[in-house]
């Protein structure tokens, strides 16, 4: 079962660096209602790699990546909102992206795909907001990746949202963040596998991939989280090998599992699309008042988008004359907080989203 | 020109895991004069990588990965000690390791090297005081691996050195770091030329090793250095190129050339055997007064051996009885601030070798 819907993108569809797209769309999924007037609207991004199943619903009762956020009485309180998640153009979930079929060949679109910029993904979320008919959301709200969206969206969209929250994002990537980043899209690159993207659908680079998910998953985290979780334990049952450079340490364990979890999920071309427009995002002034309020959200322990980050975007909100408030949260879970740490996360956003 | 002189083991030399060496050996330099009474040895420990050639010497004038630190005058003062720098057992700069001949067969040891421990390395620099009829080291030093290194040496051989100084090292590795070296090692595992270890010298697995030195790289600064050297800054005269993931903002060349460096330097088999070293290393107990006094000095910025693994150190000798001072550095250069930042390291070490 799929609670999945589509909207159509405007057809030709100029990208954001040039190049077009023809017949492309962008997937989403939607709890709550939409109010008789049409301004209860949340839009949300994900990160680089979530699908628009943000949630269980009816439609799709498979556990969703913020079930814990999503739902009657929680931060996102379906009671009162309609809530709209998008999957990213440029991604593999339903939206397209390059590994959709290009309508002028048939043929996957692989490196064929145009640049793609985060810019574009915010446009596939307003795309989204004219299919439904709704003029302007309430808020506009996006994690990690999606903190990135969000400010593209309110730059390319002023008044297409009253509120913006921004979850562990970023207004352009430090050189630390590139080069971690480029680290990870080289593994995939170097995978004799990768074919130059043209590996076939069930033969991907899975070795580039899987080091690619490990790197990530060892910056979306944080060595004092590890600490307190793996500390120097051994995997239960795998004794000291000689000589043996397999996993043997309950973190390598951990990576091992993240990894082979990714590999069958998600499509390298497209990973390597989402994560050079990352690197490439450099939001520049934002229109005056380009939405009313905004809330910045960033955690202390994140290494990849850290605190500073947050304060330049709060200061960026402020020169364009937004009420932008900041929160750094204390929590242990690194990058990755927003989706563990629900009691400090439920609390900032539903506070934010409750009141005016 | 050459400096390097070799000191042999103990043949057989029986491995601290299992496994003998025969005939092995282990390749140093010394700068200043050995003093009649045999007591003004300062015995050094290197990182992963370098080689003994720690600093010029009219014997060999090329440029050491230490010149700043050790000379007349310097911290390491030649005019009043006997520096010896030691290359680690199991590297591949003149000391026996995998890519060394096994005489059993005439041909490299490869994978059939036996386990390489941290309390093996602290061995060969035990055997080259030994050669060199040095029955006490006044101080036993060593920074990154060789901060673990001086660690091993206390607490196999109490006694042979006076003072102890560890450099950002570590008494036994965080998951954190467990993580990011078990995914520098797959990318040497995952290269096709790896070929299990049977390499030809000139055909390595340069891809491999290049992934692990970049990954390295990141870790060994930190992103407020980088944030100060790179910003979002591109590489002069590489244009953007569209839908390319070549190498594009100046922190990414900067990758490339440190890992186009250590490619044509490192042997793979050796860093993969002295990786794992570093995450199996646990210290345990000091014997009571192993030696006298203690320097432990860290690097706040140091996301790889990070202040809290300092002050455990600090703990362990205090346990044992041992006077340990804690110095935590406020330099932006991360974990490898110890070869950047020479003045306050200068200053620490410098101050500590002069007291009594």
């Amino acid at each position: 079962m799929s609670a999945r819907r589509y909207a159509p993108l405007p057809d030709p569809f100029a990208m954001h660096l040039g190049g077009t797209l023809k017949g492309a769309r962008v997937a989403f999924e939607t709890w709550g209602s939409l109010a008789p007037a049409k301004d209860n609207a949340i839009l949300v991004f994900t990160g680089l790699s979530p699908p628009a199943h943000a949630a269980r619903s009816p439609a799709d009762p498979s556990p969703g990546w913020w079930d814990a956020m999503i739902g009657p009485g929680l931060a996102l309180d379906t009671d009162r909102w309609f809530v709209i998640v998008v999957n990213s153009l440029g991604s593999c979930f339903g939206s397209t992206g390059p590994a959709s079929d290009n309508p002028a060949t048939g043929e996957r679109y692989r490196l064929d795909f145009p640049e793609l910029a985060i810019e574009d993904i915010a446009s596939g979320g307003h795309a989204v907001l004219q299919s439904l008919g709704i003029e302007r959301a309430d808020t506009v709200l996006g994690p990690s990746l999606g903190g990135m969206v969000v400010l593209a969206f309110a730059q390319r969209f002023p008044g297409a949202a009253r509120r913006l929250v921004s979850v562990s994002g970023s207004q352009g990537a430090a050189p630390f963040a590139i080069a971690l980043r480029s680290v990870q899209r080289e593994a995939i690159l170097r995978d004799p596998a990768w074919r130059n993207g043209h590996y076939a659908p069930d033969a991907p680079p899975r070795t580039g991939l899987a080091l690619a998910r490990k790197l990530g998953t060892i910056t979306y985290r944080s060595a004092g989280e590890w600490q307190q979780r793996f500390g120097r334990g051994r995997i239960p049952g795998r004794a000291h090998a000689a000589n043996s450079f397999a996993p043997e340490f309950g973190i390598e364990g951990y990576l091992e599992a993240q990894a082979a979890k990714f590999v069958e999920a998600f499509d390298a071309n497209c990973y390597l699309y989402l994560s050079r427009a990352m690197d490439r995002f450099d939001l520049g002034p934002l229109a005056a008042r380009c939405v009313e309020r905004a809330l910045v959200i960033g955690v202390e322990t994140d290494i990849l988008f850290p605190p500073d980050g947050q304060r330049a975007i709060v200061a960026t909100l402020e020169r364009a004359g937004v009420a932008a408030g900041l929160v750094v949260l204390p929590s242990i879970e690194g990058h990755d907080a927003f989706l563990v740490d629900i009691p400090r996360f439920s609390a900032a956003i539903g506070d934010f989203l409750r009141a005016d």
